[in-house]
This record gives C-alpha cells, sequence and structure tokens, in this order.
C-alpha cells in the first residue's frame, strides 16, 4: 500500500502568467520528511485533426524551453473554468482556422507527474469547415499536413519528439 | 518559416533540487516581444521492462504535484552528466531490483515543451536477474506486474494516465 504525502508546509516561490512554482514540505514513509517542488499548470488540450485527404493537421512551432522548432498537433492550455471539450475546438480554431464541432476524446494523462500537475486532455476530429488562423501576438505557428500513417511512422522512428503528439497520433488509429 | 526566439534577457527566479525556473524576454515575431516562463530539468529516463512470463513491471508511487496514486513505467532523473544508457540500468534496478544490461532505445521525446526542458529518453528491455530494490529514502513504491496485452489495454482505455507510460507501452509493441 503507497501511502499519500501529508502537506505540513507549503509556500509559493513564483505566481506566474502560466505556472506558478511552490515548494511542499511533505510526510514520507518512517515517520520523515521531503520537500516537493511543484509546477501548477491549469491543463492543456491537444488535437489529432484530419483533413478530408486522410491528412494530419500539424504546427510547426518555435519552443524557447528546449530551443527548438517542434512539430506539433494544435494544443493549448485550458482558460480559466473551460471545458476541455471547448477548449480543443477554440484552440484547433486559432491555431488552424479549422471549425470542427465534434471532438471523440482520446484520454488524459500527465505529462510529468514527478514535478508538474499540468493534465492533458487529447481528442480526435475531423475538419468540418475551414476558416482563418486567429493567432496570440506571441504566437507564430506553420501548418503543415502530413498522411496519418506517414506521422505515424514518424512517431515510431522518433522523427517526432512532443509527447502529446506521440501519443495523440498513436492513439487515433483506431478512428482512420 | 518559423523564427527563432531571440533572449533579450533571463532572469532566474529559483534554483532548486530537480528543477530551475527563469523568466526570458524574448523576440518575437513582427519585432514585438514576450515574456516565457521556463522550467530547467535535467532530463530523465523510462524504462519498459518485461519479465521471463511476459509482463510489464510496473510502479505505483504517490505524486504529490498531482495528489495521486499513479500506475507508471519504472523511470528517473539523470544525474549531472549521466548518460541516458547508464541512467536507465540505475534506475530499473534501484526502483525494482531488476538487472538488465541490455537497453534497446525507444526513443526520446520532450513532456511539456510549452514551458519545460525535460526531455524523456525511453528503453525497453527484459529482465536478466532478479535483484533487491534500493530506494532513496523518500521514495514509497509498489511494484506490480501485468501482461503486457493488458497494459497497452489500459492505455487505450484511459486507465494508465501517466504521459512516458503510455507512450513506452505503445512503442515496444514490436519487440513483444
Amino acid at each position: 500500500m503507497v501511502c499519500k504525502e501529508k502537506t505540513l508546509e507549503s509556500e509559493y516561490i513564483y505566481k506566474g502568467k502560466i505556472l506558478s512554482l511552490r515548494k511542499d514540505l511533505v510526510s514520507v514513509k518512517d515517520g520523515n520528511t521531503s520537500y516537493r517542488e511543484i509546477v501548477e499548470h491549469g491543463g492543456a488540450v491537444g488535437i489529432v485533426c484530419i483533413d478530408d485527404e486522410g491528412k494530419v493537421i500539424l504546427v510547426k512551432q518555435y519552443r524557447k524551453a528546449v530551443e527548438k522548432v517542434l512539430m506539433e498537433i494544435p494544443a493549448g492550455k485550458i482558460e480559466g473554468r473551460e471545458q476541455p471539450y471547448y477548449c480543443a475546438i477554440r484552440e484547433l480554431e486559432e491555431e488552424t482556422g479549422v471549425i470542427s464541432d465534434e471532438m471523440i476524446f482520446l484520454g488524459e494523462f500527465y505529462l510529468s507527474a514527478g514535478f508538474s500537475s499540468e493534465k492533458m486532455y487529447l481528442y480526435f476530429c475531423k475538419v468540418k469547415k475551414q476558416g482563418l488562423q486567429k493567432l496570440d501576438g506571441d504566437e507564430d505557428l506553420e501548418i503543415l499536413r502530413l498522411d496519418y500513417e506517414k506521422a505515424l511512422e514518424m512517431v515510431y522512428n522518433d522523427e517526432i519528439s512532443d509527447a502529446k503528439t506521440a501519443i495523440g497520433i498513436m492513439l487515433s488509429k483506431k478512428y482512420i
């Protein structure tokens, strides 16, 4: 039986725009204590969207945290008390211009549970209508479309290195 | 063409045990600037290990950041300049007592590239010898063994909610 760690003390180090950081003193086994550094994050969604030609819509984006351009499924942060389902519809339209009103839930995953509270909700959908991108001022995205089988092969060959994208593409197989 | 974001200013907010936090002022498109909150993390490994009966070895662990017990593949943080391959051998033995000297590389993934530099290196291996667990003082792990097909089904049914575990189990299919 794995024991819950009780919080003995908790201190915020930083409260920011997309994340906050706190340090908790917790009870661990044998009556000992330990510190846990915890990043609080409000959660996010990722969408595997397939167009009329069976292609997956991906976005290329510079990620400062890893100093690289990554190939990812459209994704974004949940705003306040927004429902993940509606967040997925909103983010897909903002990043790609694609309008879809039916999202199939693929699963929810903790990305880095050792230190981060971030949960990723993944959806699958098909393009219903193509509109225009509505990017935030600091977003710079390039859209590309890949055959689903090619994208899956790239996950297996380690050519797609974003975790949510790998999970989403692999889980979508049964809907293709 | 997606542009690289140049660092204009960079400030450390926190330097900790498993992570550090900094805030960068960066150049974005159209000559504008924006802040990026970045968690620095030294990377980690995760291991899909199969025993003589074809079962996957998993660990159950309380994760303070998400306030839940999660079912995960054995995993751990890379220490200093340690090679991921040797880190995988070490972590597997520490967490499960399993000794394996041949790790097959499955892939490397950024878990949350929007704010975190953490890269996860995934490996597949078979049990060579069973020894004893060597846990850190603040680690409390319960080991369980699941048929590979059962574990895969649990990923598809959203009963395994840890990202590295989901990716590792799905990518291992060809070695089973």
